[in-house]
């Protein structure tokens, strides 16, 4: 799993590249450019293994993989920025605001998001009838009804008289981070034109699973090994699942869910090994 | 044309709440509907006319003429905000982050994007060969490479050691209005698959007459008529066509314009009346 996940990320860097190449040269560029450095890219990996299950090859699923790592760089640069989450710190280098400006850093986000629904237009992958369904998904995912609601309401929670209950925050980052997984798990059933539900049920667990991870690491992880800074949450007074599942509860809530995970992968064997691998290294990552 | 822009308004104010009905109740998508309050609807008339120059009807078109509208409502709450031109007024109401806060306003901006896009691919009109085309363009035009790419020479030229020049401003204005006023005007020879030569003419030419047309109205405008604060480029000592010009010149160079947009339309005879009309609306118009 660990050399796909490298051959992915090459893959993934080259098309970004690529992309960026044609765009004009200068800070907002620059700061696209930057703000795409690094990263797990865990959603490309999704979008490329789910792909790989309908037969579709890497270099039809690879625009898809560019356009939701693009997507997931853009919504970064403005959740760091000192109006929303307030952080200096990301992948282990200064925010995309910190380098730049406030100005070029909200450019550049929403330079990033333009940029991926046109690399999810230019895709060769799929049909065109296909494709328009994709983009819709993308859309979506992406907008006030997928993660842009889910970071409306984080926003709101940290000035809410009480801290989140445990259904509003299975609510809340089923939007704001699962949303987009679900969407790179699911498209390579989309553009296949497979049922979805599976890759769904898987998705919808690993996201949790991740999010649980995330939470686990904001009070146990390095800094330097995260690449952000930690400990927020508590600082904030945040609820959390640690803050309500406790430590413990929340190491057995997410390893629950990777189990559910894999079992949802049950229908397509040995071919989604590499998903079954990506569910456990989610919980056993430590950035 | 004053009656074709009433109901053009009317049709794409229907779309844009019948889109917002399908988001989920709360402060995010209250201040996404806020932002699409009034505007004059030029890109949506712009998009409606082209359309029916190739015998598209008006509810075909609509949903492309309303993701125009809510992308251009995004470019201005991101546009207002305090790091980029800091404004508190407009279209005669608080600006979204005035209204709401400055988190809201960049999550709203970057969720009407996507509710742009998820617009274009929902659309009902063309192919789905010609949709994606469509979306394709949209994102060059709204990108790193048009709209986006002039609002970052427009925030860099204010803090350059050096006025800008008239190449320089008319290239930044092509980019920052320009795009999406060629990209409306196109609309509809793209959907029909038809040359987009004449409309793209005229489209350069009224894109670069309004603009010339802010800059005389932030000069000897009303700003209970424009319902935007004014003198703010004489204030921040910005180069424009008024400066660069003078007044007398500025109107005589956008009335020229004007001239040679007309002059484009040739081929489509009687049936081009409205977008001539607009055209010379554009260099009337007080607000």
């Amino acid at each position: 799993m660990q050399d796909r996940l490298e051959d992915v990320k090459a893959q993934v860097q080259a098309a970004l590249d690529e992309a960026m190449a044609k765009l004009p040269p200068g800070e907002l560029t620059d700061a696209m450019r930057y703000a795409c450095i690094g990263g797990k890219r865990l959603r490309a990996f999704l979008v490329m293994e789910s792909a790989r299950l309908f037969g579709i090859r890497d270099h039809e699923a690879l625009p898809v993989a560019a356009a939701v790592e693009a997507l997931h760089a853009y919504s970064l640069v403005h959740d760091d920025l000192p109006a929303m989450d307030d952080d200096d710190l990301r992948r282990g280098l200064p925010t995309c605001h910190i380098q730049w400006s406030e100005a070029t850093a909200i450019l550049a986000g929403d330079a990033l998001q333009s940029l991926a629904f046109g690399l999810l237009a230019d895709s060769r992958s799929g049909s065109p009838e296909v494709r328009l369904t994709l983009i819709k998904a993308f859309a979506d995912a992406v907008g006030a009804r997928g993660m842009v609601w889910g970071q409306a309401q984080d926003i709101a929670a940290e000035t809410a008289a009480e801290p989140l209950d445990l259904v509003a925050i299975k609510r809340l980052q089923s939007a704001k981070t699962g949303a987009l997984i679900v969407f790179s798990a699911t498209s390579g059933a989309i553009l296949a034109g497979a049922d979805l539900a599976p890759l769904s049920d898987y998705a919808r667990n690993i996201g949790l699973a991740f999010q649980i991870q995330d939470d686990i690491l904001d009070v146990v992880g390095d800094e330097a090994e995260t690449g952000k800074r930690l400990n927020k949450d508590g600082e904030a007074n945040k609820a959390t699942f640690v803050s309500l599942l406790g430590l413990d509860g929340a190491r057995e809530k997410a390893r629950k869910l990777v189990r559910h995970a894999e079992a949802a992968l049950e229908a397509y064997g040995e071919e989604a090994g590499n998903l079954r691998a990506l569910a456990r290294f989610i919980i056993e990552r430590d950035a």
